[in-house]
């Protein structure tokens, strides 16, 4: 019988297990697993620390029964540290000591690792020092226990992108003191801050202390808890709390893989083609550890667990000799804190203008329904296309909870997939009640206000 | 100077004046109103008798001040009578009896009529007698002048499409019995019995008496208020109530292209090019009184206000010498009725069918967002897809208020636009974050089962 074997029980890992005993039931599949969360919503753990989930086992996307009723076969706490080739042989490690797993096909889904990016003291403090990063379940319970154990009243978050902000939340929540330390102009770098201004207020609304264009240099433990140093504004700065979060990004992991010859690319994450083969013979990869590939800037790195997802079913469903293609990622992201929902897909003015397009930007703003019906309240919109060939390049948005804002960004990644210039936008049939949109929905009139700064097909007046 | 005129002071005929102003500020433009209530959102009329729209004033999408800022003449309580095609000149009455009005480039935007369907009676009664229709603010002021005369305790809707169901919500919340009466098998006819049945449940929980199956055959005005005869299983069947809304339907209102001889097409409507054009010299027309080009369809008849704002807006785009196609509608609608939300775009089996498509339709459910994360709740769909091609065909959808069900369907929407397969649907880079979406979105989990039953490329493992 075939044996595919997935190293990784999360995201791509197991959908590539998921989809290779879907088409094919009579296929053998084992999912290596470094620790006993196989399925795990990594995305979901700032809303254990919200109180909003629990227990923590709720954050499973599938039990481990679940997962066994499909006939999969997990080794858990199973660490995969080397690859034959030529043996077809995958070597691991578990609490017996070393043994080998053969396989006729390869997933590997080891993901990525919280990146320190030269943060002095982060080799040598860890959890039981206050110092925390969010990353696995393991990381999760560290956390836990410690505010279990110690009740901290302070905490300073480094970094303010999706989990620094989701956590920012999570601890106020708790009641709290948090400190916001972000390198950047503004928080969420992955908006422009015309737009990430809106999350700030709101953090800065719910008693976040955000301290923006602060590089962090270092933690250090002292007699009275954690101080973190920075530079902003040229000057040397301390922070200090009980506890000390840094969530400033992941680097790929990609040990397994370079050790057996894969070649790295965009952002040192492993090489892969849009079957999610490796090159390497039987070996194919997923996941955060693997480059990206983009339908608009080609071959990048952006892990996010929804394409983690696909390139996990791609890879499942040819290794049980399938065909299938990653269709490419279009960027399309979204983060809720407190009342606000930031949006965003595509390119941004400075993304596009680096990957060779001639892009142009308009800000707006659209109300979510029609304002005569109660609650309206207005999205906030920059669209950036093409001037030269009318393209829609990308879309950001930020709206309060309510406004739909999560789904409207869908249609501009519908649009962005299927190609469609910033006009034919406006040419869309999207729905329209009053209490829920307008006859031009908010999602037009944001083009529409981009195509009247910038229009490409000029009328040509023929009286 | 260039003088545009436009007959219909409702979505296509403002559009259209409009978007000439906007192209051609040099453009003299006229519009022609039959009332005094320009460019006001007849969808929302519902909502004043709900009580959320207050004052009625509330209801302009733009105001008299607003509309005359862009320089556009309003003619209002002025009825276009006939068209002079050779002189170019329209004959109009007001209250100063009849005159011409001289034109170089005409849109007609005269809209639809309520339609009874021969029901008998309606010849006969209106409001003065309780029996009334929804379609302008003159039908408003009269129904609302009843509300308030009579405070009726009792009403029956005849009709459950979308007005009637805005409008059983609407009294409801002023406190009155309730009977609504459909001809059909269930509510809301434009979906799928299977999810309207969600609707007529909600209608039911918020004390709707609704009766199916039941064919109005007249309505009688009685010593004691007012009785609805109707069939129902081949029986007869009366309903009384002090009050009578009738709401089956619209009919194209042609007279005036009529008489100057365009011809009719589908529904009964003018015919037009998809530069909206009717054959006539210098005579554009557009909205609820013309064909409606459907992307999936060909030519039909679908009044729709999205549809008539961006037909209007094509016609006086081209009326001032441009060359806008209408794209066309791919049927999106989406309809409120107490908390519960339904849409739908696209073609249903029995529609796809008759259009020659080889349709199958799937069923599912699936979470709004991460159901570890609170308020989750399902979103059913009902996904139809050709069988040859594996193209996208229609989309049904019903969720509760906050599940962004109504921008969900935009997704499909846009996918139809671009005619895109089921399973692209799945390749889409759609938003996620866990309290508002999946990692695999409702909507892609929705064509994922379809695609489980009626895969068009079935795997070739090629081992």
């Amino acid at each position: 019988m075939t044996h595919i074997v997935a190293v990784g029980g999360s995201d791509a890992g197991i959908s590539a297990a998921l989809r290779a005993r879907e088409l094919d039931p009579n296929v053998d599949v084992t999912v290596v697993v470094a620790d006993q969360y196989p399925n795990y919503s990594i995305c979901g753990i700032p809303y254990y620390f919200s109180g909003d989930v629990r227990p923590w086992q709720a954050l499973a996307h599938r039990t481990h029964a679940d997962l066994e009723a499909t006939g999969m076969h997990l080794r858990l706490n199973t660490l995969a540290t080397g690859i034959d080739l030529a043996a077809r042989r995958l070597t691991v490690t578990d609490h017996d000591g070393p043994t080998t797993i053969d396989y006729d096909e390869l997933v590997v889904g080891t993901g990525a690792r919280p990146s320190f990016a030269g943060i002095a003291g982060m080799d040598r403090l860890g959890p039981e020092d206050g110092v925390h990063v969010i990353h696995s379940m393991g990381d999760t319970f560290a956390l836990d226990a410690d505010l279990e154990r110690r009740s901290p009243d302070s905490a300073i978050i480094v970094g303010a992108g999706y989990v620094g902000l989701e956590m920012a939340e999570g601890f106020r929540g708790r009641g709290m003191h948090v400190t916001q330390l972000q390198r950047g102009p503004e928080v969420l770098s992955t908006l422009d801050p015309e737009l990430a201004a809106t999350v700030h207020d709101e953090l800065v609304a719910h008693g976040v202390e955000v301290h923006t264009g602060t590089a962090v240099r270092g933690v250090e433990k002292t007699g009275t808890g954690l101080t973190v140093h920075a530079d902003r504004d040229g000057e040397k700065v301390t922070h200090t709390a009980e506890l000390v979060l840094v969530v400033v990004g992941v680097r790929p992991h990609t040990a397994l893989l370079e050790s057996a010859g894969a070649r790295l690319g965009a952002g040192g994450a492993v090489v892969v083609d849009e079957h999610m083969r490796t090159g390497l013979p039987h070996v194919f990869a997923a996941g955060d550890g693997v480059v990206t590939h983009h339908r608009l800037l080609g071959t990048t790195y952006l892990p996010l667990g929804t394409t983690a997802h696909k390139q996990g079913r791609v890879a499942g469903e040819n290794a049980v000799g399938g065909a299938a293609r990653f269709a490419g990622s279009v960027g399309t992201q979204v983060v809720k804190v407190f009342d606000v929902v930031a949006a965003r897909t595509g390119l941004r003015q400075h993304e596009a203008e680096s990957a060779g397009f001639h892009p142009a930007t308009t800000s707006s703003a659209a109300d979510d329904h029609k304002r005569y019906y109660p609650g309206a309240q207005q999205i906030r919109f920059r669209i950036t296309g093409d001037t030269e060939t009318g393209r829609l390049l990308g879309a950001q948005l930020t709206g309060r909870l309510g406004t739909e804002t999560a789904k409207r960004v869908d249609t501009y990644a519908t649009a962005l997939y299927a190609g469609l210039t910033v006009d034919q936008v406006a040419e869309l049939d999207l729905s329209y009640t009053p209490p829920l949109g307008s006859p031009w929905d908010a999602v037009q009139a944001a083009t529409q206000a981009w195509s009247r700064e910038h229009a490409t097909r000029p009328l040509e007046v023929t009286r």
